[in-house]
């Protein structure tokens, strides 16, 4: 067996076996391959796909290439929810003190983001000694003493699917759906989670072009899910504007205390309600969403939410004074308003446009490595349905680099797309798939 | 303009303009896109290919990552011969000092073999002093002093084809005529060679899988060739066979001296006439092949060949002793006969097999910048055409390592079909295209 048949193979549109996937991710997590030969196939299985069978075996093949967990001495039903990515998206922090609060395990492995945005454990690094440089020790007593935790994927579960996604985003690979659909369920396979709920977002800022597309790569997740005893239910949502009010991580941190304190924008609560429901429904015997939907409102107005985030934070050495008083957490030094030019209703936003506007601010990773400005973003002051009139602010830039406030000023007007119709609140959920 | 947007139109099917394949390679060049992202555009090149003028601009584009070097000072016509490489071919070395001992001045630069079998600078550094190692100003004195002289490309010229070259190798896409042309050319654009004849091997042992398209590469390069004022000719030849007797360093450079005192096997001699008499027309008057072919022999005859082969070689540093007593180059501690069982005609040698049972036994490079065994290879005793029976000798494996022995003697012997029809000599010529 070699890596040069195994690229011919799949390049002229052959199933790979068992055999052939094991070898190609064994190497490469050995470094016995090249990147150039791992880009390689990855390219020809954009280009020509992957059964199912494929799929699987890819997915086994990542998790196996690291540690793996074992939670079952924990709890029975341990939740995970899970994100393909969304501009703004802050629903997973939101998500773990909720149901957690609602004696509903959480467990979380998540990665640093590489792409335009932050990803969920940079978010959360923004308070400051938070740490998800855990041990699984320490990952395990933080779940059984608190009911949640969140640790890094580091280099220790599934290194070849970071290795992988590094592969396919260089390559402009970001969207092809075998692999996503086998990355995800290699982590849930690492880390042992049986109830998983996706939040599978599409549209202009998501890896998924469209609707049909996320459709097809929730079914995708489910079968995947059944064939290894997993409980997988996928919530496709739209990203016909950026989640919540804010892009950024410091600015993110605050607006998610804030909605756990329950100040929370309609769409951002609308999302919360419906994943949340759902993994309610998965781990426990309470299978009414609206029911559930209710039981996370309550759980938001009694203060248990917030008071498990606390708990949640302190349990990985958070300073707990930055959740009390989100002031704490630094702003830039530039924080210039987008005024509109025109009157009407904010019909959509751009969310790549935002995304992208965000990460030349400095709120994403440049390279593998870069590092990022905290306080960098922007703070959205309308949003979809909301009238404008000319001269009042759509939005705002946070930055301390003065020269990048004409450019992003235009274009982030631009990516207000304002109508004379009138808007009604549209639920962000598209499909529920399990 | 990013690598990302280009990976992505060329995965379309689209055009590549000519900016954007320089930047491509400039970026390549600067190491400024990574080796995945460079793989990843090759793989799609191999899918979808590239356009006449993408090659042009690509040969361009790799030519003018290096030095360039302008020979119209030393003279007008100045023939460069290059082979897609074969078995056992020593037809390159062979040619340099026939062609410079008939006053036709020949310039060669190559690079390392990295493929199954060693390069021609490989076999010629096994003189030992011979150096390939040249300033330009160097390469060019020799030219005018002895009419002939090779250099390796080494980091200097066309730095982005050396690059290209290592990863299509390392991707299985080394049989990609749009990029074998653009290799090609961006070498001969890089040497300032004005006159070019091209050896298009194919089949077994060769990248080119077949006839059809080795025709339809050489047609590509006579067209490259007038688009950028070159005058080329290419020949193609089959590889039913190794070409001559031996396949190794040391072994094909005592075949090629032998060869230049005039003993030469029927094979060996039809390709280098063919070649040479073309390369004569080319760059000459005497556009009469047979003529030409003529002049080939009489110069061998006449011992010019050899003397001049010897000057070049007291030029470039190596030690002339060898030449006048090839038994000087070391043999390997086992030369084992490898017998035949069937008794017949001898239909066809598999040179892919041939190759790779060489390579095996230390001939050809392991890695980038693994080491050659010099002494190691394959004597073949029997030719396509030569009767053969139980118990004569088909070949010999040339070995320091006994453990390999007798795997290789059945592999080897499995390499020969023998039939018991009469086997004509064909000429290993298939077509003349210019």
């Amino acid at each position: 067996m070699d890596i040069k048949s195994i690229i011919r193979k799949k390049r002229a549109k052959e199933e790979l076996t068992k055999d052939e996937i094991n070898y190609f991710i064994g190497k490469l997590e050995k470094g016995e391959i090249s990147e150039a030969q791992a880009a390689s196939l990855i390219s020809y299985i954009y280009i020509n796909g992957l059964t199912e069978e494929e799929i699987l075996n890819l997915s086994l093949a990542m998790a196996e290439s690291g540690d793996m967990i074992d939670l079952s001495d924990i709890a029975e039903n341990i939740v995970d929810k899970h994100s393909t990515g969304g501009i703004g998206d802050k629903a997973t922090i939101l998500l773990m003190p909720i149901l957690a609060s609602l004696d509903i395990p959480v467990a979380k492995i998540s990665s640093r983001g590489y792409g335009v945005s932050g990803g969920t454990i940079d978010k959360l690094e923004s308070i400051p000694g938070f740490t998800t440089d855990l041990s699984i020790e320490d990952f395990k007593k933080n779940l059984k003493d608190t009911n949640v935790c969140i640790m890094n994927q580091g280099l220790s579960f599934a290194p070849a699917e970071g290795k992988m996604y590094k592969l396919r985003n260089a390559t402009a690979c970001e969207n092809s759906l075998p692999i996503i659909a086998a990355s995800l369920m290699s982590l849930k396979i690492a880390t042992g989670s049986n109830k998983i709920v996706f939040d599978i977002t599409c549209g202009r800022g998501t890896y998924i072009n469209n609707r049909d597309e996320a459709k097809r790569l929730s079914k995708l997740l489910v079968r995947l899910g059944k064939s290894l005893g997993k409980d997988v239910a996928c919530v496709v949502t739209n990203m016909n504007q950026p989640l919540g009010y804010s892009i950024g991580h410091n600015l993110e941190m605050k607006e998610t205390i804030n909605a756990l304190k329950g100040i929370i924008s309609e769409d951002l609560g609308n999302v919360i309600e419906a994943l949340g429901s759902i993994m309610i429904a998965l781990a426990t015997e309470s299978k009414d969403l609206e029911a559930n939907a209710l039981m996370i409102k309550n759980t938001i107005k009694s203060g248990a939410a917030f008071e498990k985030f606390k708990e949640m934070v302190a349990a990985q050495g958070g300073n707990t004074a930055y959740i009390d008083n989100p002031e704490l957490f630094k702003s830039s030094k530039y924080i210039m308003p987008v005024l509109s030019t025109e009157t009407g209703t904010v019909e959509s936003i751009d969310a790549d446009m935002v995304g992208s506007i965000a990460y030349y601010l400095g709120a994403g990773r440049m390279k593998d490595e870069g590092s990022i400005n905290r306080t960098a973003g922007i703070t959205l002051n309308k949003k979809v349905g909301d009238t404008v009139t000319v001269g009042e602010t759509l939005a705002y830039i946070h930055t301390d680099e003065d020269n990048k406030i004409n450019g992003t000023t235009q274009n982030l007007k631009e990516a207000f797309i304002i109508t004379n119709k009138k808007i009604n609140f549209k639920s962000r959920v598209l499909e529920i798939i399990k």
